[in-house]
């Protein structure tokens, strides 16, 4: 599904990043490139004064622009706004950004962010390299940015075939200077893949948190929960504004998850219905042993 | 729904413990009544002659009993097999326990092990005290077991119309030596509550470990896997005998569980096939303040 990382050189110097939306995916760019070395200055871009002035105090940029008129001092910009906010920018973008930038983003879905583009980057597109960091956490804003945030993460590049190749190997080296893994695939099955490992989860816990919350005995129930349920809520604390976003961008691929996930549901609760030990053993082991697998893979990138 | 606790005063002092099942539960239980100074000797109990040795080993239990006529020199047993033993251990409780001893279990439903007890208990009965305490953990068998795993977490007891009150009382301030805070509860009441905070969640965690396990490109979408999947899915690495126990015999609560899930997930699916953003922020807003308030709570808890 995904192509193997093509080779790439050393990134390229910055002499001026540019970032759109100074949160936690904003924030820790600037402050993974900076550690590598690779960013001279940063530059902030936001629609809430407090948020940008609190990112220069924090270190995480250099500088608040105070417009969109910027985005023409910058040789790199990140695209790390609500995708709410994405059609301005990227107008702003096709009248400012010069000859030779480039652009990526952070969008945790791509094909939406790809028609934006396509429709109005103009002559910047083929130096737009969509990509997706997948290192989302459930909290948000400069305060939660790090420089480690991506370390060993995956992030997902979607080029298109607009797309110049060496501004993808570019945008590829840049990533994987915040130690990111990076690794390459059209845009659709990101967008299929993420809808089964993340969207679908966040439904499912969303779904959880309320149908707990809305219970009349809601606060002996949670005096209940343990390990277990406070793991499988943490992403239930996640942006509301965020998720909707992802939801409706995503609603054709998830819709499908979640049928898929409610048939197999359905058979797991016949099985419950009916007493069949057998049948729930096997399911359980199978699942077991997928997770353990999992564990264990993890437990050896965070070992790299 | 949960009684206050009621005034206990200082555990009895317990000259022979009976652990019969010495993994998570059962060796914790040991180690905890050790460390409060409550209990002389720790007799072991179960099924398999290595894991006995293990426990023995690790100091976790002093003796490993022959067979169950050792319950005789018990003065409080604690009942921690998987469900399926229980009948076996219950009938020998009934021929061999001493008249003043006390008994109490780890089992996560509690309408099960009643009605076995009611069938199988005879004199014993009486002395009975039902408990859950919740702090599972993926983990399983002595080497798992730790003094503190109690400390906190919430452990119910559901005494029931033919529980001696003085036998409760007694039971209630030995679980609370473990540093548990102990509560008390119908046994409907409690399954009823924990089909909702614990077996549903296992059940759509196992469903959705397997969902992604059984895709052609599973090793693929598990490489795009990030730490909220990591987290949601946790529990589905828990032991496969042990849930189908507990989803066999809550089969009835946890359906109806199951149901009204099912159709709040519908209900939320139209709203994303729909794009329906105003309705998916409210549910997803909803879910993050009941999720960070548990969070709260949960903080308060860990600093006391």
């Amino acid at each position: 599904m995904s192509s193997p990382a093509s080779p790439t050189g050393a990134p390229p110097p910055i002499d001026c990043l540019g970032v759109v939306g100074v949160g936690l995916i904003g924030g820790s760019f600037a402050l993974s490139l900076r550690r590598a070395g690779v960013v001279r200055r940063v530059l902030g871009f936001g629609r809430t004064e407090s948020t940008l002035h609190r990112a220069v105090e924090l270190g995480v940029i250099d500088e608040a622009a105070g417009s969109l008129a910027g985005l023409a001092r910058c040789d790199l910009v990140l695209l790390a706004t609500p995708v709410g906010q994405l059609p301005g920018v990227m107008q702003a973008l096709s009248r400012h950004l010069s000859p030779r930038a480039l652009v990526t983003d952070g969008g945790s879905t791509k094909r939406d962010v790809i028609d934006c583009a396509r429709a109005l980057l103009g002559a910047a597109l083929p130096r737009f390299v969509p990509a997706h960091p997948i290192a989302g956490a459930e909290k948000s804003g400069p305060d939660a940015a790090r420089a480690g945030l991506f370390e060993g993460r995956p992030v997902v590049l979607t080029p298109i075939r607009e797309t110049a190749a060496d501004a993808a190997d570019r945008v590829h080296a840049l990533w994987q200077a915040t130690g990111a893994r990076v690794m390459r695939m059209e845009a659709e099955a990101h967008d299929r893949a993420l809808a089964a490992t993340s969207h679908l989860p966040h439904v499912l816990a969303f779904a959880m948190m309320n149908a707990l919350a809305e219970r009349p005995d809601a606060e002996a129930m949670l005096e209940l929960t343990g390990g277990g349920f406070r793991d499988f809520t943490r992403i239930a604390a996640s942006s509301p504004e965020m998720w909707r976003d992802i939801c409706v961008s995503n609603r054709d691929l998830l819709c499908a998850e979640i049928d898929g996930y409610a048939a197999r549901l359905a058979v797991l609760r016949e099985a419950i219905a009916r007493g069949d030990g057998a049948a729930l053993e096997r399911e359980f082991s199978q699942a077991r042993e997928a997770r353990e697998a999992l564990g264990r893979r993890l437990a050896n990138e965070a070992a790299r």
